[in-house]
């Protein structure tokens, strides 16, 4: 018996479509794993090739610091959109979920739920998509999974990834962590992504097309912990499902705190507010996949703005209110007409699968 | 004005539905992550509150070692089956992913994708099994997401879970670690899963119910490290999707070995053996969940046997076969009637969404 070893017919990425045999686990499995997804994001981790990767963790970064892990579901729909697709999302909103406790992030994992009959040309833009992202922010996905389920049972694909960092020791950034007389930083405009999606989801053309925002902060953050003293940046969180407003009033809840915004100050580009009027919706609301908030002692904004500002995703860094004692939580705002109101969390459903 | 702050109408699990609220983020995606969620996984990291966990990692734990990192998605439909359910079955599969590795689980992560319509009880269910598998593993499932998707883009719920851990210095397990001469050990009898949940699926009835073997295995894995001199055990894999014969194969390709088996040695319960005969399936080929293929050094087959054997998860542990040289990595078998016989990979689908 004399057969090359291990011989197999290549995958047809240009015409080929996602079967029930993709799934099982079997040669189908193996195949479009080597032939997408280690191509996509090839590094020396996932080329392992076991059901999980060792990962050298140098030990003067874990030197009295402490392990990050997060994770997130992207089911965004449409999975291509302007300014990003799914791929990129995944990428970018695990790491930024890693960064937001002011951590380095270093490993990714992603898995893949996809629906029998989609088109493994779309599959591999999408893998494309994500080895980019992933290259681009020097955090490797390292190990993964792939499931298939039928058609009708699923939407396309659906892409889990979590995310694994270290923070230094002495850093405690968290949601419970804003106190009375800080300050409230905004990293730039809002509304962007929101508004992204839903126009391609409904077909609306604007004028001026307008970008998803998605990008890693990554090193926004690092450039921050490095500009500021230790201890007097105290949240970080980027305002993502439920936008600007659910996330302040999250922090708000969890640090136990009120806060006064200035609706004046919060930048939204100007073709965002007017998609924002036209569609009715209300840009506080929208989610955002390349900003983040910044909670800071008062004594040192200037400094974290000026860090923020010196990096391309914080060209347009402001402050936008500060934290207040209520023993209600409220996150309130002086409008732009001179009154005040209540800014309270999303409550029903502004806009689904927006990530 | 003057309100309790926070307060919140309880969500009614007995007779309320997931819709679209609970995934946008709002009040309605928070309610449900802690009356579900948190009460169900209820530790100190998950209590953080943040996008990400902050873990501690003893340093000793990693001195020298490395971090070691897997995913899975499961989408086993049904999501009850005899035995275990889907969130069980998520926790103990990515549990055992990061064991197969030689290293100690630490830490989950947990992933839900929902379909709009599906009912809260049962969402408790699951989420309570899970938090009862990963107390029973002790090891906490630190961090989360919760997606919705419409009716009919869904299967009810997908859960993915990612797993961390720390492998000790000087452990090389790996699926390329196999060398001619090697023993190729199996811990217990194989089938029970894939016959189990495929016999709820449709809706067979076996005199005796066949039940699921779905558990974590860190703590058997434990045993043999503790057991075996360093650099005998060579790998250790957990033959889930496309069952023994394809993990066999993955190992054989892995490292361009061959491998010759004796059918009369790998152990088949009666029950399962009946069924897949009534049912056209070959045993082989179908998912377990709560075993494992060892493969080490001839010299220690006996002191790795009577480790696995003093297990509850290994008593039927036994000798399968021996790794041989190969250039065309074949896995063979001497089949019970004399014969031989090549165990190729499972091509095809043998079993749908069988984890």
């Amino acid at each position: 018996m004399k057969v090359k070893p291990d011989y197999r017919r290549p995958v047809d990425i240009a015409h080929g479509h996602i079967d029930m045999n993709h799934g099982a686990g079997g040669r189908a499995s193996a195949q479009l794993i080597e032939d997408i997804f280690l191509k996509a994001f090839d590094n020396e981790f996932l080329r392992q090739g076991n059901d999980g990767a060792t990962l050298p963790v140098a030990p003067e970064l874990l030197r009295g610091g402490k392990l990050v892990m997060s994770t997130d579901a992207h089911v965004v729909s449409p999975i291509f959109f302007p300014g990003g697709d799914l791929g990129c999302l995944a990428v970018n909103g695990t790491i930024n979920d890693v960064a937001m406790l002011g951590a380095r992030p270093l490993y990714l994992s992603a898995s893949f739920i996809l629906e029998e009959g989609y088109p493994l040309r779309d599959l591999q833009r999408i893998a494309n998509s994500m080895g980019s992202a992933s290259r681009n922010a020097q955090v490797p996905i390292v190990t993964g999974d792939t499931k298939v389920v039928e058609r009708g049972k699923g939407d396309g694909v659906f892409i889990t990834t979590a995310g694994i960092g270290v923070v230094a020791a002495g850093v405690t950034i968290g949601g419970d962590q804003a106190r009375v007389g800080d300050s409230v930083l905004l990293s730039g405009s809002i509304g962007e992504h929101g508004v992204a999606v839903y126009s391609r989801r409904e077909s609306l053309d604007f004028e001026t097309e307008i970008q998803s925002d998605t990008a890693p902060l990554h090193t926004l953050v690092a450039d921050l912990l490095n500009a500021l003293p230790a201890g007097s940046l105290r949240v970080l969180r980027d305002p993502t499902r439920g936008g600007l407003a659910t996330t302040l009033n999250e922090i708000a809840r969890q640090s136990k705190v009120g806060m006064m915004l200035d609706e004046n100050c919060i930048p939204i580009q100007p073709q965002v507010e007017s998609a924002c009027e036209l569609l009715g919706l209300d840009p506080l609301y929208i989610a955002n996949e390349g900003k983040m908030v910044v909670i800071c002692a008062h004594e040192v904004r200037d400094l974290a703005l000026a860090a923020l500002r010196a990096h391309p995703l914080g060209r347009l860094a402001c402050e936008i209110g500060e934290v207040r004692e209520d023993p209600n939580y409220f996150v309130q705002m002086k409008t732009k007409l001179g009154g005040r109101r209540v800014v309270d969390w999303l409550s029903g459903e502004q806009l689904p699968r927006i990530c």
